[in-house]
């Protein structure tokens, strides 16, 4: 794989960008992005060796698609149209039903793979790329029958060098369970942060008595509006169930709370205890 | 200060018990606690350098009282009635109103100080102790002026050498606030991990989707509920009110969502990224 483009040089594109040149130094590493200064910036961060526009992706050996789930359903069938037959493309969204659908019919599905990978920071844009950030995280994988098998192999060997766990999924089982693993915490940390910055936002100093189980639970409002909103939209009637049972959860325990069954609140505490077991397997 | 009784050796005893042996190599540690396999664990751990009862009180020098805030409210005024005038007895319970109360009128007030470090972990017991804890973290003390003046200065010392931030407050504006940047986020944290853990009891594999960020958000819910229970318990009305806000917050998110109103969900989540500047400022 001689000519790489990364479309979305951010976080995800960027952080791949680093990995894969490391582990195949003789690619050329082409950055393609709607803004201008963000190639600026991924360039002069050494993320990419050559500004590109979609028009060069007939050039393309692997094509990595890491831009809002938006973007790359437009977009996706586009990419495909433009890379010659040797091509393999790659998109990196966190949702994989809207994605893989829009693809389903075109001729060049053969040379596309769906893939999920599970690893990110609450950072975004070329400054947020690190090193290393895909080294044993899990990587999903959307019907892989559906990839051509010499390109899935391609992929595969790619995804190992830079120490991806592999797990294949259907996009439906993917996108219900991601909305309870991922969508709903960032929706949890976003509403948190919201009540907090709301209430205490003329009395600045209450910060000073936030401590680190604050910062964690609301770590993830720093993330990207641009990147989650499309994901909320097209993950919707998923992201609703999470949301209506969490809050059903959370209205059950005040309600114990304002009945003063604080038995029943410990118990509820120490049921969801065992969480320790499961994160414990969690890098 | 030579006769140091850290009650309740565990996560934040412990830890103290450390960093008051450090600066202070002379000082004999005494461990006080319901469970005798917590005080041999404490001595294995060199925690602490002898085990002592509430009986020993009348040679304390300085007494640290970190147990669950529902004992310390039980407990308290036994423990200053056995003090001998020139000691000092600390509290570090995560409510402070309630535990003020219980003493406002007890004949040696003075001998206390009411404080709410900052600092932990989701961990407990002894073996969650670590040194160093409290270096850079906020100290609370609350009601400063009714601690006599000669044991402040005591307390101020021991703070300034284990590298605490003091903020002094009054014990209504602290349950108040850490409602919100403390017991909120358990609570969020611990419905979260349910709401997860229900839904994909019979799914496991599911949890090999789960990333850092879920792992952030759900954190708090490997707390202790013997801890947790009180807390919620004695803060009662702060926290039904911190969670009905929450409630409502996450209410108008899902319905933006069913409206499909997703520039509205674009804002609200640009609207809490500022959290960002807040955030900056805690460890």
């Amino acid at each position: 794989m001689k000519n790489i483009y990364i479309i979305g040089v951010g976080l995800i594109g960027g952080s791949l960008a680093i990995d894969i040149k490391k582990h195949n130094p003789e690619a050329i590493i082409h950055g393609i992005s709607r803004k201008e200064a963000t190639l600026d910036q991924a360039l002069a961060l050494n993320l990419i060796d050559k500004k590109a526009t979609l028009e060069d992706l007939v050039h393309a050996d692997l094509v990595i698609v890491s831009i809002p789930v938006d973007a790359t359903v437009k977009l996706l069938p586009t990419i495909l149209d433009k890379v010659p037959d040797s091509g393999l493309v790659i998109d990196a969204g966190s949702t994989k039903e809207a994605i893989c659908k829009v693809v389903e019919n075109h001729p060049k599905r053969r040379n596309f793979l769906a893939m999920h990978p599970i690893a990110g920071t609450e950072y975004s844009g070329p400054s947020a790329a690190i090193a290393g950030l895909f080294v044993g995280k899990t990587n999903i994988i959307c019907e892989v029958e559906k990839t051509a098998f010499k390109l899935q192999e391609q992929a595969l060997n790619l995804f190992a060098a830079i120490g991806m766990r592999i797990r294949y999924m259907n996009p439906e089982s993917h996108d219900k369970h991601i909305a309870y693993v991922s969508h709903l915490s960032h929706i949890s940390s976003f509403m948190l942060g919201k009540t907090v910055v709301d209430k205490e936002r003329n009395e600045r100093d209450i910060f000073d008595m936030a401590g680190s189980g604050f910062a964690s639970t609301v770590r993830l409002a720093k993330s990207s509006p641009e990147m989650w909103t499309p994901i909320f939209q097209q993950n919707k009637t998923n992201v609703i169930e999470t949301l209506n049972e969490y809050i059903n959860n959370l209205t059950h325990f005040k309600t114990l709370m304002e009945s003063d069954d604080f038995e029943a609140i410990f118990n509820e505490m120490r049921n969801t205890n065992h969480i320790k077991e499961i994160l414990n397997g969690i890098n």
